[in-house]
C-alpha cells in the first residue's frame, strides 16, 4: 500500500471538519462551472439564477465590497516605489506613508525580502502604539507576532499547548470551526462551553464552571479557554461584566486565554467592543499581571475586509519569554508571514485622522461599508424572524446572523434514512434553489436536536432583499413541502 | 503553573531545532541594533563594520537585488486598478497582464479576497501551462495547490504521512533544516541519508538502500523521501542516471517521494535542471503511472527572490484523490493563501518573452541576477580553497556555498568545556569579527566530526570580494590563533 492510500492518512487529519470550506464551497464552484459552461456552449441556465451569492464565508470583496483607496493607494506605490514620483496619482498623505514603508522596510524591492519572523519592527511599533492607543494600556513591540491571517496564529498558538491526547482546549458552542479543526490536527481534545441562545448567544459563567469540572473529571487538562469577541458565527458582543468573569475563571485555574477580536470594528449596536487587554488591565494586580492572555487580530474583517492579503497578528500579554522563543522558533520555520499583508496591517492601525488629505474619502468608504452591514444585519433579522419556523437573534456585532430553523419531522426522518445530516442537506437544497450559499450550523456545532444556518451579511445592500425574499420563499415552501 | 510555564510548553516543539533562523539571526540583529544605538548616540562604532552582511538566510532583495521590473509594474496595477489607466507608465505588456488578472479573479479588490483554497483558477492553469511547456508532459490544474511559500506546502504534505512516533520520512544529510523541523513537530521520525561530499555532495542509492534497511530494522516505517535538487545548503545538481534511480528505489518501496525544485533556475554549471516529473515520464509505465511525488516550487528563489511575497505551490502526481481531499481540507483551514503571492506565481511562470515590450529590460535583469551569482559562486568557492584547512565543493547550482572547516583541536576542546557547540561558536565568532552572517554546518547536519557553513551567495557583486577577503582574514587569524 503506498503512502497516500486512504488507510495511511493520518487519522487526525481524515477525522477534523471545517464547514465553511466543507461540500458548500465545493458544490458552490459546481455549481458556478456549471452555468458558465452552459451559457458558454449556448445551452439553457440549469439553475434558476446567474451565480452563487457566495456568503458562506465572511468574503466581503469577493462580493464586491471595495477596498479603502487609502490603502491601495500606499500598497500599489510600496509594491512599486518609482509610482512615489507621480503624487498628482495619489493622495498626499498616501504618498508620505508609502515612502515612509518603503523607507523603514530598509530594502528597494520593499515588499520582496524575508521580514524578521516575527514581522517588520515598523510594523509591529505601529501596531502597538495603536493598542495602547486603543486600551490606554502599555504594549511592547516585541510582544507582537505578524502571521498569515489569524488562523495560522491561532494554530501556532495551540500547538505550544497541546503535546497529548488528553490535553483540552475548551470554545465555545457555537465556535468557529478553525478551533476544533486545529484542536483535532494537533491530536488534543476540543471541549465546549455554552453560548445560551435565550440570552443573546452570550456565555454563562456557570456553564463554564460546570463544563470546566465535567471535563476534569474525564481526566482531560484544559489548557487555555477560547472566547470569540465579537462572536462568530452567533453575532454576540460581551458586557464588560462578562469578560471579568471570564478573565477570573481563567486566572483561576491558570489556563491561558485565548481572545480572538478580528471583528473589533464590527460593532451594531450600542454594546461597544471592550478587548480583554484593556479590561484585565483594570483588575487587581496579581490577575493583570498574571493571567496569561493572547489576542488575535486581522486585516481581514472590520471595514477594510482585505481577506485575500492574509494578514494577521497575536499580542502577547504576561506569556513568558521561553514560551515566546518557542513561539519565534515556530514561525521562523517558515520564515515570516507575507510582508503586503504586514504592510497593510501597519495601516489599519494607522488610517487617516481628520484634516488629513485622505481623510474625507476614507471617511465616507468606512461609514458606506460599516452603516450598511448593520442595516443588513437588522433587515435580514427580520425576515428570518417573519419565517414560519425560523428564529434569528439579533447581532451585537461580527458579520454574520445565526439564524434557528425547525425541520420538519418527516425530512429529519428522511436524511437519517439517506445517512444524511438534515442540517446540511437543508443547506444544499437552499443554495440548488436559491443560489444562496450559507454554511449548516451543524459546522459550528449546536445544542442537539436544534438546527441552524450562518450567513455573513455582504451581499451588496441593493441585492438584500432579494436574498432576504428568495430564502423567505425557498424556506416557506420547504415547510409545505414536508408538512 | 500556568499553561506557557516552560514545563508545559509541547516537548516536540521545545525539541526541534531551526539554525537558519536561530542564533545567528537573534545575534545579527543585536549587533545592527548596537551599532544604530551608538551611531544615534554619537559614540563609537563597537564593531569593525558599518552593518551585517547577511548571508545566512536565502533572502537576496535584504542584499540589494532589484525585483524584477515586470512582475512589480504588474502588480502594484493589480493593487490598485486605476493604475491602468495610465498605460505612459508601465510596458504596454505589463498593463494588458495586469488587466488579465484582475478580469481572471473576478471581483475589484482583487487581491483582497479570499480565492479558492487551493488557489485562484487562473493562476493554477498558468502554472499547469508552465510545467507542461518545461517538461512536455500534461498537467491538470486541478493538481496544482497554492500556499504561503513552499516552506508551508512541506508541512502540509507532511501531516497527512506522520501520525505515529515510529512513522519516517528520509531527508538527506546536510538538510535544508526545515524538514527536520517540521517531522519533529509532526511527532515523526528524521531518518537520513547521506550527501557524499567527496562526489560534489550526490547522494549515492547504495546508501540510501543501506539507510533505509537500518531504520526498517529499527521498527520505522518510512512513509516518504525528501530530494532537494538543485541542493540546499550543498549546491548538488542531480544528473537524470540519479534521478533515475531514486524514482525506482520510492516506487518499490511504495513511499512518497518528495521534491523540493525551488532552485530550478539557479543552475551554474553545465549540469541541467531535469524535474523529477519529466524524467518520472519516461519510465515505464507502471513506474510512471505508480509513483506517489510531489514536486515544490515558490517565488523566493531563482532570480526572481520575491522572498517576502510567500508564494509557493505544490504539484501533486498519481497521488490518490482522498488524500487531495484532505490536503485540500488542511488547507481550507486557513481559507487561501495570499493572493499577492498567488499572482507573482503566475506571473514568474509566465515572462516576457523575445519581441514582448518587457523583453529588452527583463532580459536585462534577469541575466545580471543570474550571471552575477555564478560569478559569486565561482570566486568565493576559489577563495575557500586557498584558506588554510578549509575547502569548498563548486557549487552547481542553487544560491549557496557549503565549504568543509577543518577547527583547530584545541578550539573544539575548548567549546566543549564550555558546552558550547564549535561549529556555532566559529560562525558567532566571524559575525562579531566580520560582520558577514552564515550557518553552521551543524544546523544542517554534517558527518560526524565535520565542520562547514554554509554562506549565502547574495552581497552585491561589488561587495563580494570585500566578504571573500574578510572570511579569509578572520579564518586565516582563527587557525593561527589557536595553533
Amino acid at each position: 500500500m503506498r503512502s497516500f492510500a486512504s488507510e495511511n492518512i493520518s487519522p487526525d487529519v481524515v477525522a477534523f471538519q471545517f464547514a465553511v470550506r466543507g461540500k458548500i464551497a465545493i458544490v458552490s464552484e459546481e455549481i458556478d462551472n456549471a452555468i458558465k459552461k452552459a451559457k458558454a456552449e449556448g445551452k439553457p441556465n440549469p439553475y434558476p439564477f446567474e451565480k452563487v451569492v457566495k456568503c458562506n464565508s465572511g468574503n466581503p470583496q469577493l462580493l464586491n465590497q471595495k477596498p479603502l483607496t487609502f490603502v491601495r493607494e500606499i500598497t500599489s506605490m510600496v509594491e512599486y516605489p518609482p509610482l512615489t514620483e507621480h503624487p498628482e496619482l495619489f493622495h498626499a498623505d498616501a504618498v508620505a506613508r508609502a515612502k515612509e514603508i518603503i523607507k523603514a522596510t530598509g530594502c528597494n524591492g520593499t515588499t520582496g525580502a524575508y521580514s524578521p519572523s516575527k514581522g517588520l519592527a515598523y510594523v509591529r511599533q505601529t501596531i502597538a502604539r495603536f493598542l495602547e492607543e486603543r486600551d490606554n494600556v502599555p504594549m511592547s513591540p516585541e510582544d507582537i507576532y505578524l502571521t498569515d491571517g489569524a488562523s495560522i496564529a491561532i494554530k501556532i498558538v495551540m500547538q505550544l499547548m497541546l503535546s497529548h491526547p488528553l490535553h483540552g482546549i475548551m470554545i465555545p458552542n457555537p465556535q468557529y470551526p478553525l478551533y476544533g479543526a486545529c484542536i483535532q490536527q494537533l491530536g488534543g481534545k476540543t471541549c465546549h462551553y455554552n453560548l445560551n441562545e435565550d440570552n443573546y448567544w452570550l456565555p454563562d459563567i456557570n456553564d463554564i464552571k460546570e463544563q470546566y469540572e465535567k471535563y476534569q473529571n474525564e481526566g482531560i487538562k484544559i489548557k487555555a479557554l477560547v472566547v470569540i469577541n465579537p462572536g462568530n458565527p452567533c453575532g454576540e458582543v460581551l458586557p464588560v461584566d462578562t469578560i471579568k468573569e471570564i478573565i477570573r475563571f481563567c486566572n483561576e485555574k491558570k489556563i491561558c486565554l485565548m481572545a480572538d477580536e478580528v471583528y473589533q470594528e464590527n460593532i451594531w449596536t450600542d454594546v461597544p467592543f471592550n478587548s480583554f487587554r484593556k479590561i484585565l488591565a483594570t483588575m487587581e494586580p496579581e490577575i493583570a499581571h498574571g493571567l496569561e492572555l493572547i489576542s488575535f487580530h486581522s486585516i481581514s474583517k472590520g471595514f477594510y475586509g482585505e481577506c485575500g492579503k492574509r494578514g494577521g497578528m497575536f499580542a502577547c500579554t504576561n506569556i513568558p519569554e521561553f514560551a515566546r522563543l518557542m513561539m519565534y522558533k515556530i514561525i521562523s520555520t517558515t520564515l515570516c508571514s507575507n510582508v503586503v499583508g504586514q504592510v497593510v496591517m501597519s495601516i489599519i492601525c494607522n488610517l487617516p485622522k481628520e484634516g488629513d488629505p485622505s481623510y474625507p474619502l476614507f471617511k465616507q468608504e468606512r461609514d458606506e461599508i460599516l452603516g450598511s452591514l448593520k442595516r443588513k444585519a437588522e433587515y435580514l433579522c427580520d425576515i428570518f424572524n417573519k419565517c414560519e419556523g425560523m428564529s434569528c437573534n439579533r447581532a451585537a456585532g461580527a458579520m454574520y446572523l445565526f439564524p434557528r430553523i425547525t425541520l420538519p419531522e418527516k425530512f429529519i426522518k428522511e436524511c437519517h434514512e439517506r445517512h444524511e445530516d438534515p442540517n446540511e442537506t437543508y443547506c444544499i437544497e437552499m443554495l440548488k434553489k436559491t443560489g444562496i450559499a450559507v454554511v449548516k450550523g451543524s459546522g459550528f456545532g449546536q445544542k442537539k436536536g436544534t438546527y441552524h444556518f450562518r450567513i455573513a451579511l455582504l451581499p451588496p445592500e441593493n441585492e438584500i432583499e432579494e436574498v432576504g425574499k428568495r430564502i423567505q420563499v425557498f424556506h416557506n415552501s420547504f415547510i409545505q413541502q414536508y408538512k
